[in-house]
């Protein structure tokens, strides 16, 4: 399992303080916790924090590299502030993301090849969000045409079939896991499929529960990717006892242990 | 889902004690906690506390039945046995369980219809259980067809495609996802899918865990019926945040205390 911590970000108060103050010690701190307890990616998203967004995701990026060397997930919807976190990003790098209309798709995959990076390609087009599976997977088959035409590698893209909260839709989750099953028949090899999980429960009370319980779920039928709180022990406990019974894993009595240690 | 209750089984020290003190309090106990925690069958099984199986059998029964309608798992490999305990048991009553072999299907699908019981038809035949997905669909489908010539309605039959420990096994729990996934589409109506939960932990540390992130996986897939502790409360919480992302329970703010209410 592809773990992207989610905990560089901005919109978290403590956060947004430490962009505003350039204090690196508490953006490093969250990027070595996030990693000790078993992330293999980090996101960087500058939020709303600062009236200087590209500023501000050069000092996240620059900050974050200056103590591990894992692939940074560069968060931002704008393509400025994408391209300052890019170029200031040495080493590998994740452009997290492009919605998967033609245009957005020949801009962003274009930045991808550039820069050698991953893309995660939402399955939102002009007309928004798919009510359906197949509406997804039409955008899904678009992104992997595009990434070809685009010399962009398979192994590079990460398809996200757009988890919305369940308080809102209930149908929501049943429709994405479908189209996850689906994504991983698209092509040999797959894409890789991702989810931002924790949007899932977003107004809902039992946040932590209604995540993880998913988060297995998906894992069952193919999710190889997520961004999500690496810090909610209980959220890679089940995560992890997943991809053990999905034999991705070696079992051994003390599988929680070395899955972490790894 | 329909949940049936492990915990009246005369393997547990308590419970093999009561059977043969013939203390129903206890039992009685045990049946009302289970039903209380969501547990819409319960499943009784003398095992190995007496001299007596069909006696004890017979004595659990009749103490169940006296303060509960819900539908009884008489669970015994042994003919006379499970003959007196589906004998005992007014009203609804399950069968559980028969091996998937043509003479033993004949045997115990008569003895369903002429109880009128639910029946667990186990992927187990005279070789055993089948290393792979094909095996247990083959068994499946000759389940089926035998309940056909047998009259039994497909909405009794619930089909097991055995869980073994995961410690034992690591391949084993991938092969239940995908025969779960495939015996969905066996039929239409689909015949239910049930799983004893707590063998695949068998020997394992973190057992509860292990039980509860396969169950919600399970789901996933088209689960509906399993044979559980409904007293572990993290494993109740799963599989009800679970039903209530597959879309079969309403979404409300309280979704946990709504089903146990129910």
């Amino acid at each position: 399992m592809i773990v992207i911590g989610e905990r560089i970000n901005g919109m978290f108060k403590a956060v947004g303080q430490a962009i505003q103050d350039r204090d690196k010690a508490v953006i490093q701190d969250l990027a070595q916790r996030q990693l000790a307890e078993g992330a293999n990616m980090l996101d960087i998203n500058v939020g709303t924090a600062t009236a200087d967004p590209a500023g501000g995701m050069r000092w996240l990026v620059e900050s974050v590299r200056e103590v591990t060397d894992v692939p940074l997930s560069i968060d931002n919807p704008n393509l400025p502030t994408m391209k300052a976190g890019l170029e200031a990003c040495s080493g590998r790098k994740m452009i997290n993301s492009t919605i998967g209309s033609d245009a957005a798709l020949d801009t962003f995959l274009a930045l991808a090849k550039e820069h050698n990076a991953m893309i995660v390609c939402l399955c939102i087009d002009d007309k928004g969000v798919p009510v359906d599976v197949d509406g997804r997977l039409e955008i899904a088959m678009r992104v992997l045409a595009k990434a070809m035409e685009h010399d962009v590698p398979i192994e590079d893209v990460y398809i996200d079939p757009i988890v919305l909260p369940v308080k809102a839709d209930q149908t929501g989750p049943g429709k994405v896991l479908e189209s996850i099953k689906q994504f991983t028949m698209l092509s040999d090899p797959a894409p890789h499929i991702v989810v931002g999980l924790s949007n899932l429960s977003q107004g809902s009370v039992d946040r932590k529960l209604i995540n993880r319980t998913f988060l297995t779920m998906a894992i069952g039928v193919g999710l190889d990717a997520a961004i999500l709180d690496p810090l909610d022990t209980e959220l890679m406990d089940a995560m992890i006892a997943a991809e053990m019974l999905m034999n991705r894993t070696i079992y051994s009595d003390s599988f929680l242990r070395a899955y972490r240690q790894k």
